[in-house]
This record gives C-alpha cells, sequence and structure tokens, in this order.
C-alpha cells in the first residue's frame, strides 16, 4: 500500500498511524478567524460521490471494497488534491488512531468503526482517508457510505470558499473516476437523502449566550422549519456539548448547489449570528457582573482542577471562549480554547501521554493538558 | 467618656469607632499556631461575673447600667489588664463597627445589639467591650448577659493557657470590684447555667475530613453525650460554616475550672482532633486525587470569581485551609486563610470598601479580597 516513493503528494504513516508532526500545528479551522469567528466556530462543504460501475457500500463485498480503494487511491495520488495529503488506511490503523481522526473531524465515527452492514467483520473492511496537511482543510473519505466523501472544513463563516474548494477537488476527481449519476436525479448516492447535488453544507455555531438566556430552543424550531438539522459537535447523534450546534441542510435533491449554499451563508446563518450577538449584548449590558462570574468560574477550575471529565472541561470551555470572544478575559486567545477542544478528548489525551488511559487517568490528564495550556 | 490622657493602657477611638490601625495586624488566634493547629483553630476561656449590690441586667435599669458600667470602666482602667487596652462604648459605636467586633469574636451578636428585656431600647443602653490590642487576645465585656464577660482567645488548643491569663485577668478585676458570689453556689450568674465556676472553654474545630467522610456526626453525639455544646462558626445560633465546630462546656456548676478544663483540653479534644487526623490520613491514602480536586477546585474558584456569597466563601476556604495544612496547596498560609474568613465577612468588607455596601455589592468585594490575597 505505499506510494510510490517518487510520489511528494502523499505521505504515508508507515503503520497507517498518523505522524505525531501532521497534527502539530493544528487543524485550519480551529484558528477562530474568518467571518463570523465570534460566533461561527467552522464551515464545512462535504460531497458525497459514488464510481459508477461499482455497488454500493452496502452491497460491496471484500473485492469491490479493495478494488474501489485502490482505484481512488490512485487517482487521488495522481491528481495533486492538495500540496501535501496524507493517506490513511484505516483498516490498518489501530484503535487510538482512528478515534483521533474522529476527534479532529477528519472522518466520521462510522468510518473509524468500518460498515458492519455486510456481515463481515467492519474494523479490517479496506477503507482509508486522505488529509491535507498540515492545514487539515481537505479530507476524502474513501468506502465509507459512500465509495467518496469529499469534505473541505474553514475556520469562521466561509461556506462559499469551502464549497468552491470542495467543487474544484471534486472536479479533480471526477478528471479521472467514473461518477454514477442518472440525468433525472443527479449524483446517485447509498441513502436517497444524499441523492441529487450530494451536497451536505454544516456550520458549527457558538451559541452559548442563547443557551444562557434560553433562547436556544427557538433556533432549533427554526432551524428545524427550514429543515435544517441542528446536531452537536460530533455530529449525528452527539449532543450540543459545550453550547457548539451544527447546522446542516437536510434536503439535497431539487435544489442547486447555489442556492442551498446561499440561503445558509448569506441568509440563515446571518441571522443566528446576529440573535446570538444580541443575546451577549443583553447579558452584558443587563447581566455583566454574573456573566464575568461564570465565565471566570469556568476559567479558575480548568485552571486548577485536579480531574475533569470531557464533558465538564467542554461547557467551561465553551464559558471561557465566550469570555474571550467578549473581550472579559485577555491573555488566551481563541485559538487556545478552540484547540483545547480537540487536546482534551480521549484519543489526544492518550498521544500527549504516549500511553493508553482509562477514564480515571483520562480525566487527571486533561486536567493537566488544560492546566498548561490556561497557565496565567 | 474620654479617659484621661494620661493613662497609656486605654486607648479609645474618639467616636467609640475602632481605629483602623488597631485590627490592621490581625488577631493572634488567627495566626494557626501552637498545639494541633492543623484541626484547632483557636481556643476560648471565658469568665461570667456580676457584680454585688446591683440587679442583674435583665432588672438593671439605664441608671444601674451607667453605674455598672462606670464603675468597671474606672476599676479596669486603673487594673493593668493588658499592656494596650482599647475601651469601645457599644452604645456610640455605629452598626458597621458593632458587626466588625462580632465577626472578630469580640463581643457577641446580643451585646452588639444590646439587651432588650427590660423594655428600653437595646442599642443605646450603655455598655462597652475592652480590647488588648493588637493581638485581641483577652475582651471584656461590660454590661452583656452578666454584668461581666471575660474571655481570652488563643490560637491552637492552649485552654490552659488561655485560663491561665483569663483566671490572671479575673484576679485583677476582683481585686477592685466586689463580685456577686454565694458560697453554696459559687459565683452567680444572670443565666443558671453559668452560676458555679462561671467559666466556659470552648475550643473551634477544623473537621472538614470528618464532613466529607461523613463521620462528623459520630461526634455531634459523643459531645451530646459529654453534655458537650456544638455550635458554628459564630457561636450560638450559627451553622457550621465552612466545616468550623465550636465545642464547648455546658455544665459550670459543681465541677472545678480544674477538671473541666483537663477533661476538655487534656482527653475529649485530642481525641477528636486524632479522629479528624484518621479521616484525613484515609481520605489521602484512598482518595487522594479526587481530595486534590476537590481542594484545589476550591482555590480556583477563590481565585477567579468576581461574585462571592458569605456561606461559599467559607467553604471554599475551608477546603483550601484542609489542603495548606495537608501541604497540598504551598504557597499560602494557613494564617492568610484564617483571616480571610474574618476579611470576607459583611463589616469587614464595608471597612475595606470604605463605604456601605448592599448584599450584591458585597458579593463582588469579596471576591475582589479574595482573589487579592489568593493571587498565585
Amino acid at each position: 500500500m505505499s506510494p510510490p516513493p517518487d510520489d511528494p503528494d502523499i505521505q504515508p504513516g508507515p503503520t497507517g498511524q498518523p505522524p505525531e508532526i501532521a497534527f502539530a500545528s493544528g487543524a485550519e479551522w480551529l484558528r477562530g478567524e474568518g467571518e463570523h469567528a465570534d460566533v461561527v466556530m467552522s464551515s464545512r462543504a462535504r460531497l458525497a460521490r459514488n464510481l459508477a460501475g461499482f455497488p454500493f457500500m452496502t452491497r460491496a463485498d471484500r473485492a469491490a471494497r479493495q478494488a474501489i480503494l485502490d482505484l481512488c487511491r490512485a487517482h487521488i495520488n495522481a491528481c495533486a488534491l492538495a500540496n501535501r495529503l496524507l493517506w490513511l488506511d484505516l483498516h490498518k490503523a489501530g484503535a487510538p488512531e482512528r478515534t483521533l481522526l474522529v476527534e479532529r473531524h477528519l472522518i466520521s465515527q462510522q468510518h473509524a468503526r468500518g460498515r458492519q452492514s455486510t456481515g463481515a467483520g467492519g474494523l479490517d473492511e479496506p477503507r482509508a482517508v486522505a488529509v491535507s496537511i498540515p492545514d487539515e482543510r481537505l479530507a476524502v473519505m474513501v468506502n465509507e457510505e459512500d465509495h467518496l466523501r469529499v469534505q473541505v472544513l474553514r475556520s469562521g463563516l466561509a461556506l462559499d470558499r469551502a464549497w468552491e474548494e470542495c467543487d474544484a477537488a471534486d472536479d479533480k476527481l471526477e478528471a479521472g473516476l467514473d461518477y454514477a449519476f442518472a440525468p433525472r436525479f443527479g449524483y446517485l448516492t447509498a441513502c436517497p437523502t444524499n441523492v441529487g447535488t450530494g451536497v451536505r453544507f454544516s456550520v458549527m455555531l457558538h451559541l452559548p449566550a442563547l443557551k444562557l438566556t434560553g433562547e436556544i430552543d427557538k433556533v432549533k424550531r427554526a432551524a428545524a422549519d427550514l429543515s435544517l438539522a441542528v446536531r452537536g459537535f460530533y455530529g449525528e447523534g452527539s449532543d450540543a456539548a459545550g453550547d457548539f450546534y451544527q447546522i446542516s441542510n437536510q434536503v439535497t435533491l431539487g435544489k442547486s448547489e447555489r442556492i442551498i449554499l446561499h440561503e445558509l451563508h448569506s441568509e440563515i446563518i446571518p441571522k443566528v449570528v446576529e440573535y446570538e450577538r444580541a443575546a451577549r449584548r443583553t447579558l452584558l449590558a443587563k447581566r455583566r457582573a454574573s456573566l464575568e462570574d461564570q465565565v471566570f468560574r469556568a476559567l479558575g477550575l480548568l485552571r486548577h482542577a485536579r480531574l475533569m471529565t470531557a464533558e465538564e472541561s467542554m461547557q467551561l470551555l465553551s464559558h471561557v471562549r465566550l469570555g474571550v470572544v467578549l473581550g472579559l478575559i485577555s491573555g488566551i486567545s481563541q485559538t487556545r480554547v478552540n484547540q483545547l477542544m480537540l487536546l482534551t478528548q480521549p484519543a489526544h489525551l492518550q498521544r500527549a501521554a504516549g500511553r493508553p488511559l482509562d477514564q480515571e487517568q483520562r480525566r487527571a490528564v486533561r486536567a493537566q493538558i488544560l492546566q498548561q495550556h490556561l497557565a496565567s
């Protein structure tokens, strides 16, 4: 599975394990930059594509999966998707590496586990992800729910640019791969909800003020009325840990990418952003003392606790992020707070400790990491 | 009411208000020194005495009270009870000053309010306290429940020395004052529970580990079986704020001071101390991580909160005190933590702010004071 040594674009981990260096500098989407970055943590565009002449994943046997993987790998290798691309065979990676990729939003939980639907063991089913490094902006999952899932992640509200990059990557892929496409439906996908454009846009919003004022439920209802999905920090099935809400379109059929993009990027998300900002202004105007108290108590606990669960950590970091964004807390960057949300996840903690950790040990290491990075 | 200017022993506040300077260096009993100071915060010996030829306080009219006050003042002035003595007329003091004295354990809440039982207004009833400064070790209340209440407060377990000093002060007072005494009963007091020796010993214990392990109730039951009273940080009617328990004898009749003293000082209190230490050892051995977590979280909140109630402050300081005593927290002295328990009380906060404060303002100033004194 090693790439030709003369190919500088693909940089494999020798055992399928991400080299430490690859994730050292931190993903671009964590930088806290870009439009509306006080509220919008990141924007994501994602395409679902399948190869013509191969069964969908639910019906693909091991041989078919391996053939798809080989085909995609060869083409991804050849088409210069990014300056540097890291190819990771997930069926050869260990559980910590797979979890690390999930925590970094580079693969789905389902892709980490492998598909169980064929009856064959999921974990060793041929599948992979290609990640642009060091920015981690582009990720192409091979043999997830669809043969190809292309995602671009960017900091702030940047659905337009994320979509441009995703579209450009798709063009490069399509130049050498024969996509399953039906004139009547559009791109064919394993799940009907993705048929058509195969595009999903999503935006990770930080809405602590709407949570504190209790207005968050209005946002959720409004999103549901607009056929938007509201999920948590880790997508489908995850709770809104730390007041982060991922809003994404659900309809992909019968609307062009441009229209979906415009509605979200230029109409809906800016409204939610303004709603959150208004709630923050209200808190500052009417409950400043108790807001400051809450924000600094969170910082105090993060700096001093010796044991910390993931859930508490996420909630406290959310309050600190609010404090940083509002200028109540100085000396701590938004980037640092964003990064800590990943660094305190289980696989990241194990990587930092250099050894497997049980739940109790993770709580202690998590507290240490927080203390180090938030020292006054 | 001003003392003769040639008398160096008595240093009045010109308006009955304690001079700032007088309490600047902190009371000796807060130093966290002496025997068993890891568990015993302070020891107190107190004598109740009444003058012969005057009615008890419940029956004394204003003229009688004034006469008692004048008599006591003249003698206290003359008998050199301490190197420097501050005389404070409470009926001339403002509410903040009276509360300050209560918070410093120099007068009772009842003495601050004045007695209501005569039907006359309590606040302007003639009454006073004489306090040794700057150590605040000796305090003589005049016209409290009894004509004279003499107390000596010391750091650590020092009932024997507190009693010696109290006894010595009593001898000096008795040399010039005619005490009410009946051979059959002993010293006569307003309340029957004080008749006899008129002595009450009390010890302020810090029992956070017994609280955490849930064994504190056993101590309370054992104390009740031994006819000992268990009260809170501010004595009668106060809760056990911050895991502080004041244990005192209730029986004063039929036992000599020596026997009462010996039982408490050499038998009962050392047992409670050992019980608390055993609980601390157990916590360190079996729950060290969560104990450290609790102790440092308390420190983190005290250092970072922007609003803090008196109750929460007391509880958090209690945990920090435990951390300091066990060597888990370094760089903060036990003295500082002890002092903060007083400095965060309402009247102390007002003194620090130099102006009256409502409850919300007190919470903010309290948080500031804690932050200043516990800065890392």
